[in-house]
């Protein structure tokens, strides 16, 4: 068994990596050329790489997900068990592999990945069809016999993604067989002028944009256009279902903003996203623009958060995001982030990338623990003392190392995975930082190496291993970061929030500095988000603070901050795997005046899943 | 067709009636013996009487539930429809139908009763087992294969309650006959030395323990007691299902709060208060007066709605009380009245009058519209502009003349026809009013009549009619109504919340006014409470009231109150059936200063289902 050699990857492409022809600004770095070496992000990889991962491997087994596989091939006997998108861990965790073995290979790894997708790929039907639970518990219904809730584009969309994963990162082309066995398939079932119907959970769409990108094959972005085109037209109402939740309410062109269930919502937005810089769609794409803004001006919590109803797992209404009640569902923050990602690429806006940031240091990073190997589901702004876990995904519970519905765990893995991906992209004219993070970016004959202690530190130091002489080096300065300065050539600057952009002739051993301010900020919601009325949310640099129990002996229940009071920031190392906590002044009626000590809100529920509130009373 | 005469109604029970021998402090007027005559509830009857009860006749043939049981008894072919539970509609609304006869007799309504009780009593199976559903859809399943969901000892409560109100109300026993067939048939299934289970809807403690009431079969009673010491030992949690959801985690005598679903919460602990009260059962009783305190402090809505949380329709962690998203399930409302009537009786403490009083007028009256057709299944706090209705139950359609799950309008009607038995009790020592409403209350010699335009007006005056020379007179003083006077015989006292008890003399012609003052009040919350930070709520008298957008061209969803600034009264006949309204003044930020027009919080989305709030900021 061989390694694919590293040097190969250079020339692959990461996620979500649009055509060179496709409508966008910005062009994605390859697959390689954007290295996370250390910092921060890589503290949390290692972790995945170590734990996460190899946990998932097992929990495949352990849950039954690779047995019904087998069952459906004909190779185990015996009835499938879990959920009827079982299938999608297993390809979600194939993807993860694929994106650590880029990071990290190993022969282990790569045989692993190998192992699994002979599994997947026995399973598979003659015609292409794939999906286990339905070939083996619905054997009778049949196919496609109750698409609202079947999942099986859903499952095909995620082994599709795991298959352009897979050859991108190792090269074999196993997995992508199948994904092109089973989208033909779907191409010869499903279309306007075949079977006229979509799925209950988006995915397939930016699955499918994603396999032309890898293929070429033109009749696989024409089915994700087919399956975006499709929806808010009345296909799942026939079924009797109400069409809200399934994100069929509205043509996606026509939606001015997000609603029903949150992950579904913003996977769909994102294989619209793709369509629409593919096809060169600018109305489609003012319309996600609309949607976006709307999500983030009226249903997006500070931390980045998406989903505010634990029922049906969905988007409230405009302004309706409780803290305690908030779902927050991990997935729904990277459904977001590939969500913004597409629209970063289309646009070159930098409000995209500052979602981006929000998403993954919060509403993200918050879903696995620092350890690596447990995980929430739902991501609330505030637990209560006395709160009782009364069921499987209760945050009270703390993290949890696997879920009846085990979507967020692999889907984690796969992201941290491929993190590496979102730090920089390049365009004709240069190149754009948009994350933070000690790397290395190439991009044709520009080699930058970035060293900094972000989140931690605000300084941000560029330094230009390899130029062609002139080219642009931008580097986004995030919104809430006024004051911030940009040193270079001797001469420093302030720059404004959006991209501070240096085009010049760059020569090797030039260095630019971004300096950040990392003051502690006091935030205050909308005055329509009547649930944290009188509450401010602290927050430093990208990080969202929380006071935590375990750092109080007053009950956080009843904390209230003085937001007059100075508040001052120490790194301390030995603290939740290093943080740079906040202390301030404040009080309880019953303790009178206190100090508070707030931990990054990613970092809360490692000592114990205790009262936790980001949004702290004022009065 | 005879119609049993009103005189006899007269010596008959009405709802929740313990035994002479029971451990109670209080005993209920008899029926037809406390009688509301006029004004407010009255109106409300009137409208429950013509236009609700009528309706649901219509919806029982409409969506199916008699067919069912029709299908159920052979005599017609078919599948049944609708959820598990379809029967419980059918035997509620036979309730509502029975103590609408009482309170208004007409051999129409006896006749319609008659007609549908033959249709129950055909299913019934020879040994006494009765469900539709579970006869026909689960005929190969079998009888209590899923006791967790498949709600037949609860269906079986609710005929069982029918069942009595229909001999007490109309002197029919043909219903009693089917309800103490079933009930000997659950005793024979069901019990220590029998089948060890619990049904996962509670409603069967209440209705066996009226039933031996009415029945003095003491086998009755022993199944109820069975039923309630069952739960909390884990037979739920048997069947694989998480038990807090069913009040099955903790055992009822343990207990310190209310937990899962509210409906079943409180039907529950309803049922073992009556459990208590018959046996003398001091500790039982010590932990439900333990349970319902801590849900009055920090479980309970201003309106006295009950659930904080659409997912699962469930009471939330403690303070947990989001507006928007108040569940407050208008069948929870009921129910915590029930469970508030039977603690009154058992232990005279005005707080649970208090209570009743505070569900009856707020988020029980919300729960039907003021022509008495349409319900609410879901009562919250606040109705956001834009606010998207998702599904069947969303408060943003406004009310609706039926449901999916429609377990809501029929039991507002039989709540509403039965109301006038809340009114008084009695003891040894004479008679208690807790609710105020134009009407006559008779015990014994004693014969009062009661005058007053309660909730509009805080004057109460009671005549005595006849009396028996010497007996005390108890009237409740609401706990907010602080400055509350009595006036007898010449003199004018201050009476505190609680009784005010007069204990003299009487003779007919005596005149005792009670003087509840009427002022606008602001009320803060719990600190704790984090959903209503920095907002106040207005009441007036037992109202609570609401901002709503048809008296305001402000949008409601930005409003502010000035809670300095004075407030006044006037009664406007013309609007929403006769309301006083409450003016005060406010601002937006965008509007400046303006005046502010409140309505009572039940009234709302009568003419519309706009914007809406009961907490208004004051910050």
């Amino acid at each position: 068994m061989t390694t694919t050699s590293p040097r190969t990857l250079g020339t692959a492409r990461g996620p979500a990596h649009p055509t060179d022809t496709a409508s966008v600004r910005l062009q994605p770095i390859g697959l390689g050329e954007s290295r996370i070496t250390g910092g921060f992000w890589a503290q949390r990889q290692r972790a995945n790489g170590a734990a996460a991962i190899p946990l998932g491997r097992r929990r495949l087994d352990e849950a039954g997900n690779l047995e019904n596989l087998r069952i459906a091939a004909g190779v185990s006997a015996g009835e499938v068990v879990g959920p009827i998108f079982a299938d999608s861990d297993v390809y979600k965790w194939l993807e993860a592999a694929a994106w650590e073995y880029a990071r990290n290979p190993s022969n282990e790894l790569l045989a692993v990945q190998r192992e699994v997708t002979a599994v997947v790929a026995a399973a598979q039907a003659d015609d292409g069809y794939l999906n286990s639970v339905v070939q083996v518990r619905h054997r009778d219904r049949g196919r496609y016999a109750d698409l609202p809730w079947s999942h099986e584009h859903y499952c095909a969309g995620h082994l599709i993604q795991a298959a352009v994963a897979q050859v991108r990162c190792t090269g074999d082309t196993a997995l992508l067989d199948v994904a092109v066995k089973l989208a033909d398939h779907l191409a010869a079932t499903f279309g306007e002028d075949r079977r006229h119907d979509v799925d209950g959970h988006p995915v397939i769409e930016t699955a499918l944009v994603e396999l032309y990108r890898e293929t070429g094959e033109v009749r696989h972005l024409e089915l994700a256009r087919y399956f975006v085109e499709a929806r808010g037209h009345g296909l799942i109402a026939a079924y009797g279902q109400e069409p809200t939740y399934f994100s069929d309410r509205v043509p996606v062109r026509e939606a001015t903003t997000v609603e029903g269930h949150a992950v579904r919502a913003v996977y769909l937005a994102a294989g619209a996203a793709d369509v629409a810089a593919e096809l060169g769609d600018g109305e489609l794409l003012g319309a996600l623009r609309r949607q976006f803004d709307d999500m983030i001006a009226t249903k997006t919590y500070v931390t980045g958060g998406l989903g505010s109803r634990w029922d049906r797992e969905s988007f409230g209404d405009p302004y309706e995001l409780p803290t305690d009640r908030a779902y927050a569902e991990t997935c729904a923050a990277i459904g977001g982030v590939q969500w913004a990602w597409r629209m970063l690429l289309a646009t070159g806006d930098a409000l995209y990338a500052d979602a981006i940031e929000r998403m993954l240091f919060n509403g993200f990073l918050g879903g696995i623990s620092l350890a690596g190997a447990e995980f929430f589901y739902v991501n609330p702004l505030q637990l209560r003392g006395g709160a009782h876990a009364d069921e499987n995904r209760s945050p009270a519970h703390g993290r949890r190392g696997w879920f009846d519905c085990a979507c967020c765990p692999p889907n984690v893995m796969r992201t941290l995975a491929s993190l590496d991906g979102y730090v920089a992209t390049r365009d004709a004219r240069g190149v754009q930082l948009h994350q933070y993070a000690p790397g290395t970016v190439t991009s044709g004959d520009i080699e930058l190496v970035v060293e900094t202690e972000y989140p931690w530190d605000g300084l941000v130091r560029v330094r230009v291993v390899a130029a062609p002489g002139r080219f642009a080096l931008s580097l986004r300065v995030p919104g809430w970061a006024g004051g911030a300065t940009v040193t270079a050539g001797g001469t420093t600057q302030e720059v404004r929030p959006g991209y501070a952009r240096l085009e010049q002739d760059w020569t090797p051993g030039d260095v630019v500095e971004l300096r950040l301010p990392m003051d502690v900020r006091t935030t205050v919601a909308h005055p329509r988000v009547d649930a944290v009325r009188g509450c401010v949310a602290v927050e430093r640099g990208p990080l969202v603070y929380a006071a935590e129990q375990a750092d109080h002996t007053a009950p956080v229940d009843d904390l209230h901050i003085d937001p007059a009071a100075p508040a001052a920031s120490e790194h301390r190392p030995d603290l939740l795997g290093g943080v740079t906590v906040v202390t301030t002044r404040g009080r309880t009626d019953a303790d009178g005046e206190l100090d508070l000590t707030l931990v990054p809100y990613y970092a809360w529920a490692n000592r114990g899943a205790g009262p936790m509130r980001v949004w702290i009373p004022t009065i």
